[in-house]
């Protein structure tokens, strides 16, 4: 097993090999990404699917003088196998040696570290700007699959590399006609047209931004792809090789199903069956009933996503029962807010439903297209919680730093059920203003309500202390809970619990009310404090008799993380917490 | 004057007209914009180009019902002359009842306050979207220019306009061939092509995103614009109509010199002079000087800019001078970020120019393309300041509170020419990370540096006290020496004045140095407080025996405000402050 991958470290040895040991190659590689993904799950059909096209790469091209900029990277587990990193794919125990993603820290060979989409071409413009300043000449490949071509940053990449890139610049597109859902946008009609014509439609959109233009048809043919990037190597002019390659290739239930094969959890090679599941009550499928029952009720609900259904359980089903309700305007953030801006202007109630992460595209977009103009858009947020998506380019911790210093957003963080759904319920029922809804994470808790969603600016005082006031936003109000409590056991100190609910608009009146007979006010967030929930308590606070202690996490880009030993270093446990009280009160 | 004019408030009226008056009609909106251009100035050709478009729009459409969606909308002009808003334009008295851009709380013809790029086809979309839902038939037309046509948020709203929007749709390319300065990218050949070729050619990027096509020469003959428009009004799917316009139509100078007449300010229409200017010394010139200096010198030095190259007042011929050194992307923010990180990352020393309000586009590329790989990027920022722009479209005021929560990100705040100069020489001369400088507004000031650039992170004491510390960050420098002497004078305090130099790492060795004698420390910014530098100190001080008072502005949506009246009213102005120490110390 893995004969020949064992000998492989990059383009001197795979040149070595004839074509028939290059699909040998391709089997062994295969081999490693099943091992890997069956066990600990991971991007699953682009990397399947771009297998023969990496070799062909490694082949033709000479990394890392030559650079491969490889688009969102979740395809670069093939060439992290063939660039000395075959281990983390073949050796259980390597497994936490591989990020993922493509990683500069890894390797040489990598160029960026990457995990959001439509970056690659605007990368690579760069690469070879400086390259042809410093008067060198090696090839810089930007490798982005058909899904990331309707990203803006993308399409400005081609408009650019099109005109103002004199030099080599070799924009492979791996067009497997899928994005993560399925493709949208009118582009798509064009690489079809291209695909159909085996590249010679006069309807050609690369053209059309001015770029060179071949195409291959057998994207999964080593011997084709060696003898087509044979042609392109050391061109002196940026042009776009336009592949067809079947995403999930070489395991068929993948190449059959590919929206749920895009990414996987632990499975059985055999069936296909996920090896864990989870049966428990969960936020996102609360918050997903209640908008496809609310969408039945009211045809002014339209559900908009950059392509992130998954993100809430949105299954085709679903999307086809939404019917014109539904709007997947494929990957492009920009637009998907902006839409939002214009069909709650028309009198509807739109939801954008993406990640944090994705949503910082769009500072822009919800800051000057919606919230200069004050439209009822709603957005509502997956993975804002420290200890949901941990690579270090998907991190949901930003959130509260970017969008909470938007005027006219309200920004609610609903600690419960109950509180999610009613706050669901206000936002696509008004049309006073923004409204950005931060999904818990962790254990569904549940607690009856006694404020109403529409008073979002008033804080929910739970217990009422003295000394110390807990002031515990979103799904850190358990932690804010759990620290009461402990207080109280450890310290004999009853404290005032608050929900503040909301992450905009501080409640002065219970602020200032807390003047009166506490010491010290705690405030506990999930997410970065600076610019942050904490930060606007500590300002109020400031040049008052009071004391504050914010706690939450600091500004870095953390990576890979164990959550809790985090909580622990930044000694925002319960226990330290308790410690810091009792030496401060 | 005005004859037709001061007859017409919309469609009802304009429609009666016949050609002859019609034509009368745009001389008459010429005299109405020449009388508001010459006087106070404004956006120039976009408005001179689009009279007759926007005569024949309000024939054949009928606003508000039929909706008007104007790209940046620095082109409406005429479109507010013709919907009740005339007085703007020929009454001087009245020109502050207008704002410059679209906004609703003037008019229901107006259906967004927009004042940046390449929104106008998202926001369409979203109209149309819930015009369908809510089963009704208006047209929805979105005016665009070809300049915006670079951006990612436009091409993202035409590849969705192209397949997912059913009902009518009318996207109007006003193609002057002129973005602000001149255009660029690949798609301006595709638009050359439909030109030369009266709309035939088979290289159509909007053909390309699936969109249907009818191309029309003579865009400033409003006759021939009526016989198109009543041709695809009330079409059933989205349709591009391409027009041919001269930017700066019916004055000669604009029309010879279209990016110097992008905008005006008040001028002599005879001669086409500036009727104001200024002489002095300012940073904008200390910038480019600079700039231009060290890439004659260091060929590594790459200057990228997103269409503002007017911004550091970069001439054509220094633009031609800097050579293959310069990078205009057009209007295409996203593509400039992430281009910088990859010449940073090949070995060069990029620079980006722009307004901050137009960088707030990049959020995402500034964090994960340029800051989780840790690249040398700079980034030159104009119009931080709040006495800078002033319309709600174009604020500088959110910087900080944008990209100071960024990790890795250096951000810089130079109070005087000498720092402004070091840190522009450090961040072209590293490569330990990215850098963002904020250019400072108003008169210049000069000091002897006393920490060299690369020691960012130290904050300079320049007067030692006790009781009252003030750290006054960037160009909010100069009020806080002016507050030190007014405590010295009015209540015999010696404050310490501290310069923090950068917004972005605390100088804790000098924040804890002031817990010993002093009870009040003062922050003071140029820039909402909410997210930017002051509740970073309030919280380093939040648990200390130490009171904080942050200065900045709350967290709103100014809009054409008097700058020095804001100031009072926050009570930031220094006579307040004093008043504020006298109380609370």
């Amino acid at each position: 097993m893995y004969e020949l991958l064992k000998k492989i470290n990059g383009h001197d040895d795979i040149v070595k090999l004839s074509i028939p040991e290059l699909n040998q190659l391709a089997e062994e590689v295969r081999e490693g990404l099943f091992n890997r993904l069956t066990k600990i799950g991971g991007h699953f059909g682009p990397n399947f699917g771009v297998v023969e096209l990496t070799i062909a790469l490694h082949y033709v091209f000479k990394s890392p003088i030559d650079k491969f900029v490889f688009d969102v990277s979740h395809q670069s587990y093939p060439h992290k196998m063939l660039t000395g990193r075959r281990e983390g794919y073949i050796n259980d125990e390597c497994f936490k040696n591989d990020s993922g993603y493509t990683n500069p820290d890894e390797s040489e060979h990598d160029i960026f570290n990457v995990g959001h989409t439509s970056t690659s071409i605007s990368l690579a413009t760069g690469l070879a700007k400086a390259r042809d300043l410093l008067g060198e000449k090696e090839n810089i490949i930007a490798i982005i699959g058909d899904g990331s071509l309707s990203g803006g940053e993308a399409l400005e990449g081609l408009n650019v590399a099109g005109s103002e890139i004199k030099g080599n610049l070799i924009i492979i597109v791996n067009d497997n006609q899928q994005s993560i859902s399925e493709t949208h946008g009118g582009l798509y009609k064009s690489l079809k047209d291209l695909r159909d014509s085996n590249g010679e439609s006069s309807n050609n959109i690369f053209k059309a931004f001015g770029l060179d233009y071949v195409y291959e048809a057998n994207g999964n043919d080593i011997e084709s792809l060696i003898n087509l990037f044979n042609k392109v190597k050391d061109i002196d002019h940026p042009i776009v090789v336009h592949l067809t390659t079947i995403k999930g290739k070489g395991y068929r239930l993948a190449e059959i199903n590919k929206e749920e094969w895009h990414w996987c959890g632990p499975f059985d090679r055999e069936t296909g069956e996920p090896l864990y599941s989870y049966d428990g009550e969960d936020y996102t499928t609360i918050a997903k009933n209640f908008i496809l029952n609310r969408a039945k009720e009211d045809k002014s609900v339209v559900v908009i996503t950059p392509n992130m259904p998954g993100s809430f359980d949105l299954s085709i089903d679903d999307r086809v029962g939404l019917g014109d309700q539904f709007v997947d305007v494929g990957i492009a953030e920009e637009q998907a807010v902006a839409m939002a801006s214009g069909v709650a202007k028309r009198g509807c109630h739109p939801i954008v439903l993406t990640n944090t992460t994705f949503m910082q595209r769009t500072y822009d977009q919800v800051s000057h297209d919606v919230c200069i103009n004050n439209n009822n858009a709603t957005f509502l947020l997956n993975y804002n919680h420290f200890n949901g998506l941990r690579d270090v380019t998907h991190l949901g911790i930003f959130g509260l730093s970017i969008f909470s210093n938007i005027p006219n957003l309200v920004v609610l963080a609903p600690t419960t059920k109950e509180e999610l759904v009613s706050m669901l319920d206000y936002a696509l029922t008004q049309n006073r203003h923004p409204i950005m809804i931060l999904m818990p994470g962790g254990e569904v808790a549940s607690r009856k309500i006694s404020i109403p969603a529409c008073e979002f600016e008033k804080y929910e005082i739970n217990e009422c202390g003295s000394e110390v006031a807990i002031i515990a936003l979103g799904d850190f109000y358990p932690r804010g809970e759990k620290l009461s409590q402990e207080l109280k056991n450890k310290l004999g100190i009853t404290p005032t619990l608050i929900n503040p609910r909301n992450a905009t608009t501080l409640d002065k009146e219970v602020l200032n009310s807390l003047c009166d007979n506490h010491k010290l006010v705690i405030t506990l967030e999930d997410g970065v404090l600076e610019g942050g929930f904490g930060p606007k308590v500590a300002t109020f606070f400031s040049d008052k008799n009071i004391k504050v202690k914010n706690y939450g996490l600091e500004k870095k880009f953390y990576d890979r993380y164990d959550p809790n030993e985090l909580i622990k270093s930044l000694k925002m446990d319960t226990a330290s917490i308790v410690e810091y009280v009792k030496e401060n009160i």
